[in-house]
């Protein structure tokens, strides 16, 4: 379903921001792939993969009983053992953090399979014990209330809403600090090498900040003289 | 994917209101069986119908252009051609009425196919010109942007999230100038028949209470003699 | 638990707006006494009257089944059987109008019994049954689903906040189409004979922008000869 | 500050629906031109004209008591006095509706200047008055209290956010029963021109609709016959 | 007003989760009792104790001025005086967080009285003063507005809703860093039994999970042989 | 546009709590100073220095590419230029967090220049390289998207407003961890007296709490003896 990525790819992009992609994207014509409301369980968390999905819809009193997860083929627990390793579980909760959409358990059992990461515009229960796990995780805030009380498992790698973006399948999620960034596949590597190369740019910026600079003509480099100290900088930073 | 429905169901459906069929469905156990913010276009409308659902997820800049509705098989418009005479077509937009989910245009097409009626948790445009059909319509109110800026068409027929509310495909909705219920298909029989039984109760209720009578052991009918009188009144109407 | 009111308090009442009440309100510190979301079933009604209150917490599924409007002593019954002639229904439904505070059964009954009107924060069901009675109603919207699925009568005439606004037994509620404004008890014989001069002269300030005058000096009158204009058209008024 | 429009520009927008502008607009790149929540106070109102805007921050205790509307300068009134004939007062209100943006009085005021219309993402006060009115107008809803409780009336005329749209001086707003649309003023002449021919083409488009056409290679008119059939009602309407 | 509790009880459900204790009243039917919208002011916090309520209705300005405190007997204050050792202050504020419910003087008061902590649907002011103390408290963020500008305290220990859910005096609150739960009094100590059994059973399944099995079959319980190897592992436990 | 501040009053509002500030400002009327949802980016920053506003409306898209930061006096680089040192960044965002209202090379900028902080009831981009510095921030959460997304940049110090509140350029604002209030200018000097004395009551306060002493009587000082106790407290305070 997703174009075969550059092997450099996914390890750029755990090296850049969101703020960098979401630029990079907007020049690109694309306003709308920050995941709305998906904070991180802990703050160093870093996160790069492909998007396999779960939907949920509303769920209904005489389907969505405790005894649901008694079916082998519940979606929710299915997904946890279809996703590749790589892969990234991103779930439509329609923004309802009522209740969680996982748990520690799934999310262990996620970590042992191999999984990158969790994103959900829904909730997290024992976010505390997810928060502990290696393996990163987004949400829109620890809930206690399981998922059965207000959402049904339908879909696994379906295209879906996440915050309010959408996710198709194979669509590369970064994750930092600031939150969740969905790269249509396609786009993927060539965003990844400019999202580097924007950021050494910014480094150059950063210490001309530090170092007393006024932004006007450095950033965005208007300046004529910016563009020679940065290469300047670059051959120092390469001498190095 | 809907079982048979007995031959009177959706006539005896078309004459009772939503509320009384929340409260036979909450007697059943369901608590979440109203659209919410789905609102008539006009007043005195009535809907009885199988839902034939069409699911939105958010747009994207590169794939939901005008140009996308030149695509012969555009969700959208297929689902408009597509839905069998005496359905209703039901829309998830995810509660977003910043934009439409359809227009006069594509309601006319509807209204000719034997469609009906609508129901959307989105937005309609040209909402007065769908208002002057005979074909009903629900929706959270009159929005005038066309679809593609923010939803873009994806399923047909697959189980949704309307207004909160789970909708299978086969589903019967019924609406009026409260709003609209939406039925599991496998209730909708017995629901009927004691929908049409309540409200006839109820008919006697409200003649007793404009004559006067408290509601205590009136509604319901706890006093002893509330039978009794109502069997009368009920023998009375069949003698008319 | 309300001071007596004058006379003439509430007949005057009936002719303001809610608009000139809630600058006259405001002219004396009150700056939250409008009912936040509250819009009236038909244009044209008009309400003025003491509010008896009904408060309702969210409901539970042990305490709040269909069985138990079967208990005599049912709060939101009870209400509707206590309730003084000439009193207005007010109920927190804590904004939630996702279901329903009352129905037509109830409201009818609160006519028969002589009470001035309905204002709720929450839902009526059966909405258009409502609004064929003489008595006025103002809620948050239609809404079919019974109230017990998410609300448990409690309070019968405590202190309420609807819409946001603080409500007490006895204070004077009034509507019109713009809404419904709370008065604080004490303060409604003053507010009302304010309230019937100021639209007096309102009533002259509109006749002469409809002449073409500009409402600088005029409206507020600070200009000297507004005051002996005003006199004049009131003299010319009594002498009609 | 607005470019000077061509005769018939603001005779066609009067003629021609919100739906058709936001779709022009959108062709051109613009996704956010409807400003959201402002409906009219009765159906059937057509606007066009350009924007007259102004703008309210918060209001503070120690500036805006009652007696602010005495200074001859408050930029409320002034608006009112300064509006040119044919422009539409379009009012930020930060989308808060909890107090009204302006009266009956203002807005009779407003009538007799010559003012197009309002257009307010806040509330208005004697709603009904208003609606009574030649000149149309379109809010957030009825809302009683006075805007010194909330609003603090600041700039006139300045580039402004409403309903979350952004509105310049001189953008051609339009209003129906949908909503209302702010045009970039140098956009408007194109797009009235534009807008008049797409909706002849959609008069056909319904016509062939009503008569059993299906949408597909229709609308749009992909399929190779369409335009032939499409000129040739052209040459039949112009034969009349 | 509420049943005595086993003497393990408070003891057991300080040790168990919230999430567990949300899915053991689901069992029982209850999908309503996790405190929406309260967060705990630090990581690691545990509560169990009995619920003492205060209810607020919205403030109002004759009444709710700074020296409203000066009362001896103003329900804050004297809720905080009066709850008794060990019970939780839990509070109803419309889930209006704008302004703060309490401050870190009341806090330290209900903790040298002995109080088990507090819980609320509006905010805190001095929340870190409040971090501070061993008591834990949970709300819906900092405030530093006084509460008199919203909130007028009312009624002590009467049933409230606070993040949407009853609370009845006496029910039992257990928090946790996911939130806060409200377990009907009746139901505490059973609750309480299984949930220590069922948190055994998750160890194991955590245990399992962690070794790498899958979770079909395992949890739920549904492959035959997990339940030997639960009772082995149960057994391996209880030699150590 | 601001008066001059006595000399003491910064150093003074950096020791004090905005809970008691906007107590003081309650005193005096004000009910609205606490800027809404603009959280601290991390624990323990202390803020205090008048406003520089800048006002952002919604963006256009033919406004607001990336190009637009090629603008020397593109009003976001101008503010940051332009801003004296001891002063604070207010952003008007209208509330809206969807994307960023600045990021952390604009940040480190205004700290190079001497800016006292951020303050924005808009997002941050990089919001974990702002929270390393020196300069404190608040904001309504981390958000990478570019302001251009939603933002145009407008007004370089007029009045806005932020978090619901009127800020005026030259008003004071003070931070800390339950977040800012906004002084207005000619306040500041006598609130900051009252503010130190009135936190040395509460530090004899607190001593008292912990010691044991009940509320009532001591908190507000209505006991005959309070006052005598706390006298006693300063002399043995100044004998240290």
């Amino acid at each position: 379903m997703s174009p075969t990525l550059a092997p450099d790819t996914l390890a750029r992009l755990r090296t850049v921001s969101t703020s960098t992609l979401t630029t990079l994207l907007y020049k690109r014509g694309f306003r709308n792939v920050f995941i709305q409301g998906a904070r991180p369980l802990k703050s160093g968390q870093r996160l790069a993969g492909p998007a396999f999905t779960l939907r949920y819809i509303p769920s209904r009193e005489d389907l969505d009983g405790v005894e649901a997860f008694r079916d082998p083929h519940h979606p929710q627990r299915a997904a946890v053992e279809q996703i590749p390793a790589g892969s990234v579980l991103v779930m439509d909760c329609r923004g309802d953090a009522s209740v969680a959409s996982a748990g520690s358990i799934l999310a262990t059992r996620l970590q042992v399979r191999g999984a990158a990461g969790i994103v959900t515009d829904g909730g997290l229960r024992d976010a505390a014990g997810i928060a502990r796990l290696e393996m990163p995780a987004w949400c829109a805030g620890p809930s206690a209330p399981t998922n059965l009380i207000r959402h049904h498992a339908l879909d696994i790698n379906a295209p879906i809403g996440c915050g309010g973006v959408p996710v198709y399948p194979g669509d590369i999620m970064v994750g930092d600090d600031d939150g969740v960034v969905c790269i249509p596949a396609h786009l993927a590597d060539e965003v990844a090498r400019d999202a580097v190369e924007m950021e050494r740019f910014e480094a150059f910026v950063l210490e001309e900040v530090e170092g007393g600079a006024t932004i006007i003509g450095l950033y965005p480099p208007t300046a004529p003289d910016t563009q020679a100290r940065y290469q300047a900088w670059l051959a120092r930073r390469a001498g190095r």
